[in-house]
């Protein structure tokens, strides 16, 4: 069968020169004899790449030297508990902001650190997560360890249209579903990590970027691997690291810096959801649920007005070459994810596809 | 360059032909269009690469019914912290026996338990972990909720060359670097486990093998994540799961069974190592500091009479394609790794080499 335009929300498609790539040096990288899956992570050759992805990243990003680039392991969810053991030591008063499923996973997570404070400061759960609230620095706690959002929603298909104020308290944001898709100012944030199966690479692979004087408190008794600290004094090889998704991580890199960088990305994502949302803005069968604002350019959400014909558009564009394209479970419907891999083309073909399954329904 | 026979302690080795698989299948896996790295794990051909993976585990090792078998990120390192935050939960006495640094490190952080009561019932660091304990019944306590053993030790080249008889206390083994190397009977242990990047997958999975009438009573505030019966409940996929490693894991288990199962990997293993020891303990030069009945089948340790000629001899074999010899940091001197992987030539041509620089230095 020919590639497919795959609009799952994560893991999801690879840009094609990247796999082919990796394909090409599969058995042999650069001469080695080896392939990465092989190599030993204290190898000079697996050294290079794990140094060049960081640098690539720091780079690509524009990532200041008081940040550490961790490579780690255990998804965006075992950061929800890692976050709060390494960094509500202070007041022991954390800030959650609920935008989503992701973001209330956090927030519980962080509830079961002992003697912890932790607030939800807002949430948007009274309207089905289809806006992000608009909060000032007053709805913060000024004396909190620190605030934490979920930056892209996956699931409901919203992204903070503006980064909170949180006055000296360090904002950490879950970036997950849009890390690299376009610049981000991490200057503004205490740390932001994702898991890399969207952007980045594919899955097993978590990046957590963090001020570097936000480490070392976290209690003694905190489980290593789950030590920020450690990681970071490590270079990220305490242990063996997901080397392969690592490697992978560092072809999509230069791919994005062949393609322009984050600036070229960002217009690439932009034109992608503009093609998307201006025909759901149009269509009379399908509907996007999203505060216009709060739109995110990575995962859009659509509806129709009944269950079966939302189950039978699924099931007609999977056979036609769009596959995934169901909502997730917990809210149903539509959603095509478009991240930086996904081409102009999948996003047009697809609208096609759907003004002529409008028309024919 | 060819192929070169890699001896790293891990990442090592993959079947030649699982990696041809791995490439031929790259960009678009069974006529899905998608690569396994880009495909949803939720998506039912992705279900049908973890499932079949399971179930070849199951009947590879063996794996009696009443036993979870859980795809894990994060290391053996994390499963030194989520084994006592899952297991210490009745007396909170918990039995280790220190026969390196990983036991000793998985000791170390079982430590860290607030309330736990966690005895080294033995160590071989008396003689730099060259042997293994001789253990009976009353060297454990029996009201200990778990026993805790390596049971090949990767850095010292040794193994158990018996199963310690722990009464009805549940025995619990590190086997990363012996997992599928020979049969192992799994109704002995209330739970194994391993990382992957030995003999079974690239870095970044973590097989765990569990009892499952032992899962169920962590404490409530263990991380979510750590939680193995939240693992068990969603089948490996409460977050996404390393999806690539799970797949070449399947390969790896259909190259083993086509070979002829454990039986045949035993005797392949045993055959191996005995070309290598019986050349070490025949040689004027090389000496393998372990006790006889206490070595490891799979790493094999071995010095010379100084630094110097160490040294001389790792970057000797590396340039004859005879790779990653040199021994752990801790310990120094050369470690040949020769996990399932590793041919019975790379041993035999590990030995002609050896034998020619034994002749001219």
């Amino acid at each position: 069968m020919a590639r497919v335009f795959n609009f799952s929300a994560g893991p999801s498609m690879l840009p094609e020169s990247v796999l082919n790539r990796a394909a090409a040096e599969i058995l042999d990288y650069k001469g080695s004899g080896q392939s990465v899956m092989e190599m030993s992570h204290r190898s000079k050759i697996y050294d290079s790449i794990i140094v060049e992805a960081q640098k690539l990243f720091r780079e690509v990003l524009g990532i200041p030297d008081n940040y550490k680039v961790l490579f780690l392991q255990g998804g965006a969810s075992t950061q929800f508990a890692a976050i709060p053991l390494n960094f509500m030591n202070g007041s022991k008063k954390a800030d959650y902001v609920l935008t989503g499923q992701f973001s209330t996973k956090a927030y519980k997570e962080a509830c079961k650190v002992t003697d912890g404070d932790v607030l939800a400061v807002a949430s948007s759960k009274d309207k089905t997560f289809t806006y992000i609230p608009k909060l000032t620095k007053a709805d913060f706690r000024s004396d909190a360890d620190y605030a934490y959002i979920c930056f892209n929603n996956t699931i409901y298909g919203t992204k903070w249209n503006y980064i909170p104020d949180t006055g000296d308290v360090p904002l950490f944001a879950d970036v997950s579903s849009c890390f690299l898709s376009e610049p981000m100012d991490v200057t503004k944030f205490g740390l932001i990590y994702g898991g890399a199966q969207k952007n980045i690479a594919p899955a097993g692979l978590t990046v957590v970027i963090v001020r570097e004087d936000l480490l070392g408190n976290a209690p003694e008794n905190i489980p290593t691997m789950l030590d920020y600290k450690v990681m970071a004094d490590n270079d990220s090889m305490y242990n063996t690291p997901p080397c392969w998704s690592i490697y992978m991580c560092k072809l999509v890199l230069e791919w994005i810096e062949s393609i322009g960088g984050l600036e070229a990305m960002k217009l690439h994502n932009e034109k992608k959801a503009a093609i998307l949302y201006d025909y759901l803005d149009s269509s009379k069968m399908f509907n996007n649920p999203v505060v216009k604002e709060d739109r995110s350019i990575m995962n859009v959400t659509f509806v129709t007005e009944s269950d079966e014909l939302n189950a039978k558009f699924v099931a007609d564009a999977a056979a036609a070459g769009f596959v995934n394209l169901k909502g997730h479970r917990s809210v149903g419907g539509m959603r095509a994810s478009i991240y930086n891999a996904m081409p102009i083309e999948g996003v047009e073909k697809l609208v096609e596809f759907m003004a002529a399954f409008e028309k024919n329904n």
